[in-house]
């Protein structure tokens, strides 16, 4: 039965797949505008496809040696065949995700405006489409690698169900460490660009954003395609994928090779395809600007597919388990709701309808010391409630899936309480991805000289963007987390697969373990702390040029003659892509390197760690960026003396240190804890033969 | 044999107290300097005084509610009979340790700045002398506790030993809550006073740093002898009793009952007050006023007790335990060792000799944003280096105390490297508190309009002041790291001896486990958001009422009319006070609530969540706001523009976020992971009884 089952997942690939062409195919037909608008656009293409391009280059070096580094270990029957294999497609995909992303939305960003000048409904059709083709790509490719790597494995090579998963496993670490360097890159890229475009602009030169006089304006809006789409692409790719496969690896577990119990999360996924294609359809607005209407348009979307899930997945349970596995049926619902939740306690921290934003924003009347002070606290309280949600949804997953019995069967129910929040990603990937593309427009309509009515639209689209940003980042730092915990499950049990004698003592007081969460607790911090300097380090290069072209460069400031964009993109490219690869050598370094010195068991507390203090960082500094952006925007909306006042100057420094925290850092650490994860599980083979502590105490 | 050894730490608390009864004469005899001093003194005096007055009357709410509960539980056999008495006199120690501090601490203020006019040396001399009378009367009053308690459980109550060590823990909860009381109290009183006095005096009025006519300029004084002193204090008796008492009860598990092992670290503990005597009679100086002298002549008395303590340990070890036991004295160097390398790390990080604020202070070139980034940025990465010292610590203390083979004599081990590096804390603590002397001394000098070489030599104690106190924190960081391990394992232990059927699952993948990390790991960043917020709020407060004040009193600005001092302090009183309480009731109602619902097992996650991110928030914290205080005095010293350029002001911007972060957040975090402990060390009788998880799942 399974097996025509895993058949659906192909199918629903080919559909994701097909409705995003579709999707790009209704935004391609439409026109790019004037030719300045064409001009403006081609400039940011031109300068967001020479970051990529360098950047495959780099990352190409990367999975050549690891391919190298992963065929030796094959070779020494440390890992299965097909693991280097697996790597590359994972990476691949990953990379390519990112890649189609930020295809359509540099295409889509002057049609954007352009549809503007007619109607904010075109506008928004033409944004949402183009952030639908990212979603859709997204989860396609993610069940294409997953269907075609199924059907590999157990119909040409005839593999175990465990096996099938550990292979599997392997394109989950290629995915990430490709999702690392381009969340890490992209970050650094596009806050280093806006930061440098701001403080010289804006506060010292005093000219708007999106000016185009402003020589750092195109790096900024190449940022926006490179790190906000790109970037998420491949990052969300992998959570989801990630997601599915650990699910999968647990339920073998769980089920002792029961290739149902494998194929569950993967057709759940597939529902979620369907769900999500519905939902899209209901999305559509009237002519009104007013933000709770166009929220609601979006909304009545996600809602829908989430509502769709939930009914469908009940009998899609009963069918594949059986109806006395009820239990895993109330662990993907909990899932669901706590995503929903989660999302919801981000938008009350950040968003400027809520007290804690406006509170925010009443700081900012005693100076930039308090709305620092005020912002960093924000975020840290907003912690509690993520990690309250989170817990009680892991208990519901873990103990109605009976994990007091089998707790193998428990953490399987944790993990398709991950598969659950991310099965409706296609559309909540949709109304998050098309916020960039309205940046942009808003940026096109700017630097064209459209008239004042179609930037108000384009404006309006965006700031529902960073609403939805938001709710979106919410579910991928739970699902993020949940994922962490079941691929932690998934190394205990690799391990035990392994060596089924190895006597594994994971008790918090074994010092070893104990180490080793002190070490995992501390990675987060070392990579919010190496993201932000790099930030700083590429923002006050930034700074530099645009300060040396506005002073060499004679007539920028009246318009005679224009800056020397390219340059600003090519010193970004260069300072972000730079930056990026000691990160991720970090997280594929530090696991392999605990585990050689200290053994196996530590790397358990290594990764409780890392997952623990990474949530807590990764909401801490989404949510104090968040809230520094909206209660800077809400100032500009003309409370506490507007703009210009010395509350908004306040305000902006604030909104400027939460760039790199909700941008760079915060989505970065997400990926990591998910890496380290993945790494301990390829290197497992190894670290169980080669250690040192077991050497010396026996 | 132990029973005299005992009698030791008996006569070595009297002669430490009597040591600062003599210190305490000597600064007391010498003359408090003009009119015009004495008045600024007294009416420090009277401001601190009337906020210890008004804290200790809420504290004894907290403390008699407290003792009722207590006393129920020990009335229905849920605890023992002394445990109530000993929650008091913890507390009642505490307190006491601070109040001395604050009352020598105000008198030698006026007293410094009259020596600092005849010289430096005689300047250094009272200032120290006043350190020294707080120094010694915390492991003073600390070992008295401890050994009057001793005498009165074993010789009138004939308890066993792990009896004893059971009571004596429960003394230190009581001194903990008093500790936190303290801190938070203190610590926002003082930063609210800072940051409040700066954002309008400095930055609005232009006017210098305690300038008599800045109305909040007393209650900024008054808040460095409220916070940095009494606080403190209590702070750091907690932490040496806290170090004492959980190595005494893990020596009784590690030795079954053995009273020598008990004995060990009291006898330590006891030894370093004689280290630290001796040391502080090799701390003097010349006339230069140049930093590096200055250090060598403090850091030569606690080289010296450092020195003297680990030969002395040598023999101390084999004398109570056997020769054979040498691993426990190796345990005692790691400890004292990695004291003094997070000790300099920190000094490595925060002072402006070396690169990071260095790099910092360049950061200030673009303003606050990136300063703010920058310092962030470092306080994250601050923490790698002491997270690999302690790791290594605790790893060597505990396979060399024979941790492979007896897990508990391995935490014993773990326990003593604690005491080892508390053991010199008279000295250590000398040098650490003598630092808000001088400040105020300083204060003093310019608000009596004293010659300005007055200043340059207060300035230059001072300054001196801020190196010792960044080492004197790296201390305290590292043993409440290594404390609160002992702590959780005495916890551990504590059950084991409840109830010895109880199978306790600590494995990381128990569910409860890993929920109880995820809500411990939150705690610290709910701690740090808690007490930010409310200094900025108390801060606010002051900087309305200041604004307020220049705005109606006439003449404050050409000195013809005087500032409402005590209005600002009344102030900076009531709202520290009100906000001092939420935080120490959570820390207090947490483990116990968790406890309730999850059962016994989730407290142990709690617990090693709270001190990884409690260690890591601590060390963040703090080390960036020294970072960003010394960053700044390098730009007054004349680099970046100096004093009053935009650079400037951009690092007053960090050094005001730091202010709290360094001297409120930062070290409540380290009281609170040992309080959560102790709290479910003396409420585990009750856990184990009664909890909804067991009730449930049965």
């Amino acid at each position: 039965m399974e097996n025509y089952l895993v058949i659906i997942t192909f199918v629903c690939s080919l559909i994701a797949i097909g409705f995003a062409a579709i999707m790009a195919a209704r935004v391609l037909r439409t026109s790019e505008g004037t030719d300045l608008m064409k001009k403006i656009s081609n400039s940011i293409k031109r300068g967001a496809n020479a970051y990529l391009k360098r950047q495959y280059s780099i990352v190409a070096v990367f999975f050549a040696v690891m391919f190298v580094v992963l065929g030796v270990m094959a070779f020494a029957k440390l890992l299965d065949p097909c693991v280097p294999f697996a790597f590359i497609t994972g990476g691949f995909f990953s990379g390519l995700s990112g890649f189609v992303g930020m295809k359509i939305a540099t295409a889509s960003n002057a049609r954007t405006a352009n549809a503007c000048r007619t109607g904010l409904n075109k506008g928004l059709r033409i944004a949402f489409s183009a952030g639908s083709v990212m979603g859709f790509t997204v989860v396609g490719l993610g069940l294409l690698d997953i269907s075609v790597w199924y059907f590999i494995l157990r119909f040409l090579l005839h593999y175990e169900a465990a096996q099938i998963t550990g292979a599997m496993l392997t394109f989950g670490m290629g995915a990430s460490s490709m999702a690392l360097f381009a969340r890490v890159g992209g970050g650094i890229f596009t806050k280093a660009a806006d930061v440098g475009a701001d403080l010289v602009g804006k506060v010292e030169a005093g000219i708007p954003e999106d000016d185009e006089r402003n020589p750092a304006v195109i790096a900024d809006n190449v940022g926006d395609n490179v790190g906000d789409v790109a970037g998420m692409g491949a990052d969300l790719y992998e959570s989801y994928v990630g997601s599915v496969i650990s699910a999968a690896a647990l339920g073998v577990a769980a089920f002792a090779g029961d290739f149902r119990a494998m194929a569950l999360p993967m057709i759940l996924a597939s529902i979620g395809v369907i769900a999500s294609v519905i939902g899209s359809f209901f999305v559509r607005t009237g002519e009104s600007t007013d933000q709770k209407t166009l929220l609601k348009a979006l909304r009545r979307g996600t809602n829908l597919s989430a509502i769709f899930i939930a009914v469908i997945s009940y009998f899609l349970v009963r069918f594949v388990l059986g109806a006395e596995m009820w239990g895993f049926y109330v662990a993907i619902l909990a899932g669901l709701i706590a995503g929903v939740a989660i999302g919801f306690t981000t938008e009350y921290y950040t968003s400027d309808t809520y007290k804690p934003t406006k509170n925010l924003a009443d700081t900012s009347e005693t100076g930039s010391a308090t709305i620092i002070i005020g912002g960093l606290g924000l975020g840290m309280m907003s912690t509690v409630a993520p990690i309250l949600i989170i817990s009680v949804c892991v208990l519901v997953a873990y103990f109605v899936s009976g994990g007091a019995t089998f707790a193998t069967r428990g953490l399987y129910g944790v993990a398709l309480a991950a598969v659950g929040m991310l099965s409706t990603l296609g559309i909540t990937l949709a109304t998050d991805a098309y916020g960039p593309v309205a940046d942009n427009a808003g940026g096109i309509a700017q630097m064209a000289g459209l008239e004042p009515e179609v930037r108000e639209r384009t404006d309006a689209l965006d700031s529902l963007g960073n609403t939805t940003a938001a709710t979106g980042k919410g579910f991928a730092i739970g699902a993020a987390a949940l994922t962490a915990l079941a691929l932690i499950a998934s190394y205990i049990d690799k391990l035990r697969t392994i060596d089924p004698e190895f006597h594994l003592d994971i008790s918090i007081m074994n010092p070893v373990v104990l180490i080793g969460l002190f070490i995992g607790a501390c990675l987060p911090f070392v990579f919010a702390a190496l993201t932000m300097q790099s930030v700083g380090r590429a923002a006050q290069a930034v700074v530099i040029e645009v300060r040396r072209q506005f002073r060499e460069i004679v007539g920028i400031m009246d318009g005679k003659n224009e800056p020397d964009y390219a340059r600003c993109v090519d010193l970004c490219t260069k300072a972000s892509l730079r930056e990026m690869v000691l990160p991720t050598i970090i997280a594929i370094v530090v696991p392999v390197a605990v585990g050689l010195l200290m053994g196996a068991e530590a790397i358990v507390g290594l990764l409780a760690g890392a997952t623990a203090t990474g949530f807590l960082l990764a909401i801490f500094m989404s949510n104090s960026g968040g809230a520094w952006d909206n209660a800077k925007k809400y100032i500009e909306s003309g409370t506490h003396g507007g703009k210009g006042g010395s509350q908004h100057k306040s305000a902006v420094v604030g909104d400027t240190v939460g760039d790199p925290f909700k941008d760079t850092s915060g989505p970065a650490i997400n990926i990591l804890i998910k890496l380290l994860s993945m790494v301990s599980i390829v290197f497992a083979g190894l670290i169980l033969q080669f250690n040192l502590i077991g050497f010396i105490i026996g």
